[in-house]
């Protein structure tokens, strides 16, 4: 399977795949606007009394933990056994595993219970959950040890899912292979949710490359990385690139993307 | 009743009514803003612990049911019937009925239970309150047979409520006359919970026009639809249209504003 | 003690104090974006499950009613004691009290149950919960009666926290010397969570000088009043000026900051 991030977002956008997230209070507004400027539809529902029927009418599902209860865990487990039971991907973000045990122990309990194609999380959560030491302060990855290249690697291979691991560089590993994109920008880390943001835009490719789940997660952060690339060329700060950010999803550009993709 | 959308924004701006929204998660802090942007005042509270004391405070309450479960329905009814009882205006936004049941039965029980001046919706999701076929993916009306204006009347005339049904032109029905309003801009597709804006909108024009909902709400969405207009200026995409709109609901000028309403 | 706001803002910048919030659904997004743009790292968390887990992690906690309801509060008091058995030094911002029996009675009975170090709030909040009469309309301070100092004096010595009472001209006290704080623009009170923004700064602070909670009160007012400042300067209205409001916190410099404090 090639990697085009260009062709993926143009069927994207001819197909505006509906895309349910089960996420957290804190970046919903954000990741609804970064799916609909990249040219998806988001739906966001969380009742037990929905979930299953929201599914099974998306491309995709992303579940985030990043602001837990008791009542949304159950709500993430029933869409995501609907969605296995559909075959519509699901995508998982461990926001914050690591730094409490109901984080940790949350992220492993759908990771046994759901079939997650892509986990999409940044150093030190998805070290935790194979047992690798990490810091994590609150959400933030603090410092873990080894290659992040291999972390990658081990994560996807110990866990059965795509690993699309964040930070500086990414590295999506199925396991076998590791691919390393190097977009982005310094000013990403500046603006709470963009971890979050990341995981709807796969969620989003995902929808439509559901047969290629590593390439679909590379050309993810390709796209979300050259979308923060341009929205940081005239920015003030964290305020003014975060409205660039969204302005620049929706200017994407499927015919020069793969021009600017740092894939390796 | 004559419609002059300036007059009420005039109005509006010296009373600054508060406005209480039960609404969703997704767009809380956007319809805060815009309702304050507008000149009125907004409240958030859905605890059923103090729903019926903050209700019989307010001008008008706006009932969203975006991000549905069970306790936040329950506090919708009650405020709901509080602010029937109190003679306080009722807006519903049937955010995503006709995608799921749940969503469906819950516009509807609301509709049985609470007399709603004023029902917000676009196509889809008000055809499946009467019974029209319509399809909805996820939170957007895809496709609604027969023709808007005569929609926007049935549901009118159905329901008992003034219907006003968003599109790319706004029919505003009270069963028996017919309000087109034509302003607004295809950015604002691109922004999440810019229908619900509009809702919060109509909530703080029926604070201070109570008696007149029909008017109220046509005279909202013009007032709504021409800040879209000013907004898409000078925007580059959706993130900048967004940042506009509060700066242009701030800016309206009740003296310049029907003189741009396209309302027939 | 001296006030310094440059000073500590170069500590706060060093060590990137982690803040827990247990705030409302408005402005989750916001708070946590303002403490980052100032340099802090924002968690959000409130399940019963992990509160316990996570604030011991941090420098500092921030509880905010604006929209409760009883797990949230459970969850308050649960973090709150936490944090007074670690040492940890606890912000309360009692959003809305005044208006509802259930806000006046929650914020009391985090104040009895819980050690509060700084409690801050509009003039309308804070004189409700010492039984001076005021009018909350919502979630806004209308009228109060008396000196705006000796109600923040007043506040402080019956309390037993330090007080910070934002208004026009803000004050702050612990119930023996009363600051004044003159900084910030009037744009700030058209954005809605400004704020909470400021609770959220005022823990900030309070992480990195907990031994003098006046100084860090005054100067986490003085850091948000200057940005706000610089925000307003090519402003277009309600909604640049937010945007601006983050580049501005993220762009203050330590080297100048006690040169523009309007404290006396």
């Amino acid at each position: 399977m090639t990697i085009s991030a260009g062709t993926t977002l143009r069927t994207l956008r001819e197909r505006k795949p509906l895309v349910h997230q089960i996420t957290n209070y804190v970046v919903m507004n954000e990741t609804a606007n970064a799916t609909l400027a990249l040219g998806a539809l988001p739906v966001m529902a969380h009742a037990r009394e929905e979930v299953q029927e929201m599914v099974v009418l998306a491309g995709a599902l992303v579940l985030n933990i990043g602001t837990l209860s008791p009542h949304w865990v159950e709500a993430m487990l029933l869409a995501g056994k609907t969605a296995n039971a559909s075959g519509i991907p699901v995508v998982l973000d461990p926001v914050g595993a690591g730094a409490t045990r109901y984080r940790t122990e949350t992220a492993k309990r759908i990771l046994d219970e759901v079939d997650v194609a892509v986990l999409r999380g940044n150093q030190g959560e998805v070290a935790t959950l194979v047992g690798v030491a990490a810091e994590v302060r609150g959400v933030e990855s603090i410092g873990v040890g080894g290659e992040p290249a291999e972390l990658a690697r081990l994560v996807a291979e110990n866990l059965g899912v795509v690993a699309s691991v964040t930070g500086a560089v990414d590295h999506v590993s199925d396991g076998d292979r590791v691919l390393a994109v190097a977009n982005g920008d310094a000013l990403l880390a500046a603006v709470t949710g963009t971890g979050c943001m990341s995981s709807a835009v796969t969620g989003c490719f995902l929808a439509v490359k559901r047969e290629a789940p590593l390439e679909a997660a590379a050309e993810a952060l390709v796209a979300f990385g050259v979308a923060g690339e341009n929205a940081a060329r005239d920015a003030k700060g964290p305020g003014s690139f975060h409205v660039n950010l969204y302005d620049a999803l929706a200017a994407l550009d499927p015919s020069t993307l793969d021009g600017r993709a740092k894939i390796s």
